[in-house]
């Protein structure tokens, strides 16, 4: 009987931490009227942010133009390497780190940390944007391509920087792409592993008044 | 007397060649109306062309999308780390190897060689298309960042890559993002040296009917 109760704890605890942990995104709205050489037109780096946070609905969009799935076969919007799907886009706000589910459009909880400042990193300007995206590739998902590997990795997050890039001239965000970030305190707080490399990061949000 | 007709043929031939040797392309169009979230919602990789060509006007549009000035201050639609603009885009069509110069929206024509059957190397399938579209990063631009060079490189031609993808999606054009290529038929013909890298190549042009 100790163990039934037991059992049913252990599985409405565990029902409540799942709940907790993902954040079901509202279906990404596409109808921003910005056309695409419009965006190449005003795409532009800026780097000092209002702390206005931004709504679920706009990260949506946002995250779906970073590398959301455009087919019913589950191809995304920026390719790939031999379609090894290797990019995850984390997203660090005051709350912590989620990770984007590109599949079922959700964000999964990896920690309550909020690591800005160490996205930050050397340039504590930047520190307060409302979100970083960081672009991260599991070189494991490309298999042993020897020196061609991490290559392949950086170009494949260059695609996804490229679109959050343009996306957020389309929504009227502001954005820098940046290499500099403590990627070792990042590997830490992300729960990362080795072979996990942390690429670019992007600052995102309202241009500060 | 001879000394200045010698002079005088030296110059006529040097500018007739100069001419030959410079396309200034027709101003970008960037009228096209799909909007960004049309474009990465429409984007895919497709292998089949036609050999109908580009014209100038369409190239012109492209190459700006790739990696055109989009500011009075010189910089350009794809960012780069640093601002090194260490990319170059050269044009590869049946008639030779021209280099994209963003700077005057010119072709600097590089070689009469056809290197298409080269950058498509082991998938010949490719072969035909009517433009191929090679993206090079000049290392030497980027200065020695010991391991982080090439990742910095490798994640500019993602940028100019992705562009190339979502542009051709506007403009009715198909393409496909490649890393095969045959490097070192092609640094002779386009006579580079040791410190640019291939990074990226698309095959660009008509569905095939």
């Amino acid at each position: 009987m100790r163990r039934w109760i037991l059992l049913s704890c252990v599985i409405v605890f565990s029902s409540w931490a799942f709940a907790q942990d993902i954040i079901r995104l509202p279906a990404p709205d596409k109808s921003a009227s910005m056309t695409l050489f419009q965006a190449l037109q005003d795409r532009h780096s800026e780097r000092s942010f209002s702390e206005r946070p931004l709504s679920l609905e706009t990260l949506s969009s946002l995250l779906w133009a970073a590398t959301g799935v455009n087919r019913t076969d589950g191809h995304l919007t920026a390719p790939t390497a031999v379609n090894a799907q290797d990019i995850s886009v984390y997203v660090a706000t005051k709350d912590g780190v989620s990770v984007y589910v590109p599949a079922d459009n959700t964000l999964r909880k990896v920690t309550s940390t909020d690591v800005r400042k160490s996205v930050a990193d050397r340039q504590q300007g930047v520190a307060n944007a409302p979100v970083f995206l960081i672009v991260v590739s599991d070189l494991a998902r490309l298999g042993d391509r020897g020196d061609r590997t991490v290559i392949l990795a950086a170009e494949d997050a260059g695609y996804v920087s490229q679109n959050i890039c343009l996306a957020s001239t389309a929504l009227g965000l502001i954005t820098v792409p940046r290499y500099t970030m403590d990627r070792d305190a990042l590997k830490q707080a992300l729960g990362l592993t080795d072979s996990h490399r942390f690429m670019i990061n992007h600052p995102v949000g309202y241009r500060a008044e």
